[in-house]
């Protein structure tokens, strides 16, 4: 009999893989050898392995990080400066103003490692970013330990770090290719801002780029009525038609937010296999409307969940994120069987992770994929009794029920306790660059 | 110069009166001698008072304890039992079976404990009940510590405890009677099912009894299009309008949900003075429909927070309602102004508060009233950097954010340990419980 061997064993907890059949394992245990699942299976079938490490998880529920598939990181730092204001006084007056003076290669730094504590923390290992100075986020990115898609920004003004709209995308081709190169858990990606803030041209020059390198091409679409109106006031086609006609949608595209949406435009989303990044609860605050997400899965759309920019949420914690998901299109549509627990969960861990590309790696607990996995203490009052895991995730876990957190086999939280990130040197930097902005904003 | 004196200090923090001029002190202290406060102010302001104790809010959050204005305690016992079905196969397939089998005293005692340790833990100091049993549930409320309004269940079929609906309103008499000569924390009240489960006459008894006390008439009301349907067959009128033809809706009524209202309706509930209890996330995730609550507070109706029981939300926790009672209207609405954060504080405590008749007892920090109140650990990412604590509180904290709780002038919770339930045990009984349904409805 040959000794089997893993580096760390995950053990005693109700295994949710999210495999294709769902498979649920009530005592069982996840063995990860370096970065990756070597095997997946009942707590007794280890007992003859060779282990170095085990991590007890107590009856808890052992399930994939889930994946948060946009965000604007250095946006945390905006967190409550400006809310409950019409979208376009909000961004003119508050975030626009917020940025151009405080957006500085230092405050991106310590603002991405701000979002990466808060998601790390509540459960999320990967995350889809779409931002600007996107190398000092990637820097920061690697160091917290995070698995990510990160978009260098496109847009046709002047923007934080890219003074002149011309370099646009030759800034983002040198952020493509310097981290498609290193090879790590950071995954390039090129963001254009939306389609009417990008020229035509400036579009179908940012896709080629993403396409000439088999990467992700992110953009905000269909978000608002105005940002629709303003699309067909210019080109006489819905914003997802208007993308389509300039062939920017393929199955490498990540639409976010499609909450302007009619059955034609979900037609051509399907048929060119372009992904969605569902975002509920910046949709919910900013009063953009409600995407069609129940229409969007019955055309057999690829959709994952994301909690924008915190400062349009005002939170990145994809447990809440899931519990809106799975409320808001029920009430939306009158019928409490729209939206399941099961599809929710799947949106935010196989569905996200295929949205954004990484599906051959990660989004479930199988032999061969990545090892990014999170243990959910469930010993609290909010969670008992235990009858359904998949219900107990989606509607009563929180964030802070998250206990430990493994990315590429390494372990980066740990009995709630962050190892990557120094937090309270962090919170000080954070708390100080809030100062300065309060003080700022108040003496106007 | 006296030297004045005090019980307890809880000092450094934000203090969050929600007094009537929303008064907020960047560096506050709340002093709180017996039940009562007795001072509110700047830290300076205590340097030479005599404390027996003190707690440190360490900068935190310092703010009255939320008022969750509907619950059935012991459905906790279901949370995840059975979700995502419609509403008639969910109640009399899953949950009308349960209670029928499961709901006994003993039950009833673990299941209001089980609900008392997830709210107090979340920042809960009082909540309005509706169930049977509810003696027993009243003996159990005493023991965790919370505040409460009960109310003793009334609906014209056989319920838990009551076999024969002819004893409804004797047992519920019997109820209030018994707790309002115990001049506790406890306040009694009486809870009729619904216009659609009690006959006019029961109604107008129930109604009756309450008003002999002066106590306050708990209904659901207008909760479903079918209840609505249903009372229109009948009455010829909408659930309001026909509860106001019967004369049941005055200032000590508690409308719950108010989903299914017209603008007739909400001139009836204004002119009768009656409250309301808004519970979001419930009428969302059973697709019952939104309530127009900007519509009510528009119309001057006081208008609190619920959860609704445990089974059809699937948590207690208030400061997630808040969030979603704020994003929901928002979106329902299309305008991101309908319904600050502010607004939302306030119908969490101070109109939680009046909504169940106790606004001269609690709900805000002022000297003379009840020391029910909380603090918020605000040294996390989730919460920093902190520009507007009414904005944090609403979008950004979560329950697990909550430190302390003080009832009453007693500490409930000290750093997030529950201090008058013996947690282990109770989860042990709770888990015993919750298998026994497990095994039994899987035999099936």
């Amino acid at each position: 009999m040959t000794i089997k061997s893993a580096d760390l064993l995950v053990l005693n907890g109700i295994v949710l893989t999210m495999d294709s059949i769902d498979t649920q394992i009530k005592n069982g245990a996840v063995a990860i050898k370096g970065k990756k699942i070597v095997a997946v299976g009942e707590v007794d079938e280890f007992l003859s392995w060779d282990m170095s490490q085990t991590i007890d998880a107590c009856e808890g529920i052992i399930m994939p990080g889930l994946v948060n598939t946009h965000t604007h990181f250095p946006m945390s730092l905006f967190k409550g400066l400006a809310d409950d204001l019409p979208l376009q006084v909000w961004l003119d007056e508050h975030i626009f103003p917020a940025e151009e003076k405080y957006i500085t290669p230092k405050s991106v730094r310590i603002g991405t490692r701000l979002s990466c504590a808060e998601m790390l923390l509540s459960g999320t290992t990967t995350c889809c970013d779409g931002y600007f100075f996107e190398d000092e986020i990637a820097e920061a990115v690697k160091a917290c330990g995070i698995r990510s898609v990160l978009g260098q920004g496109v847009i046709d003004f002047p923007a934080p770090g890219i003074p002149d709209p011309k370099n646009n995308i030759s800034s983002a081709i040198v952020f493509m290719d310097k981290w498609q190169a290193a090879a790590s858990t950071i995954n390039p990606s090129i963001f254009c801002h939306s389609p009417n803030t990008c020229s035509t041209q400036t579009l179908k020059k940012a896709k080629a780029a993403a396409n000439d390198r088999a990467l992700l091409f992110q953009i905000h679409a269909a978000e608002t009525k105005s940002e629709w109106d303003q699309v067909w006031s210019q080109h006489r086609a819905s914003p997802i038609k208007y993308l389509d006609q300039i062939g920017v949608l393929d199955q490498n595209t990540l639409l976010v937010h499609t909450v302007w949406v009619d059955d034609d435009d979900i037609d051509i989303i399907a048929k060119r296999r372009a992904k969605v990044s569902h975002n509920p609860e910046s949709n919910m605050k900013l009063a953009s409307g409600i995407a069609p997400v129940p229409d969007l899965l019955k055309a057999d759309i690829t959709v994952g969940i994301g909690t924008d920019g915190c400062a349009s949420n005002n939170n990145l914690d994809l447990f809440s994120e899931m519990d809106t998901t799975a409320k808001l299109h029920k009430v939306n549509t009158l019928d409490p069987t729209v939206m399941d627990a099961r599809t929710v969960v799947q949106m935010a861990t196989t569905g996200g992770a295929a949205a954004i590309g990484l599906d051959r790696q990660i989004g479930s607990l199988e032999p061969g994929k990545e090892a990014d996995l999170i243990v959910i203490d469930t010993k609290n009052p909010r969670l008992a009794p235990l009858y359904n895991p998949i219900s107990q995730v989606v509607y009563a876990a929180l964030g802070s029920d998250v206990r430990d957190v493994i990315v590429s086999g390494k372990i980066v939280v740990r009995n709630h306790k962050l190892l990557t990130i120094d937090l309270d040197d962090l919170l000080e930097r954070v708390g100080s660059i809030g100062d300065t902005i309060k003080r700022e904003l108040t003496k106007k």
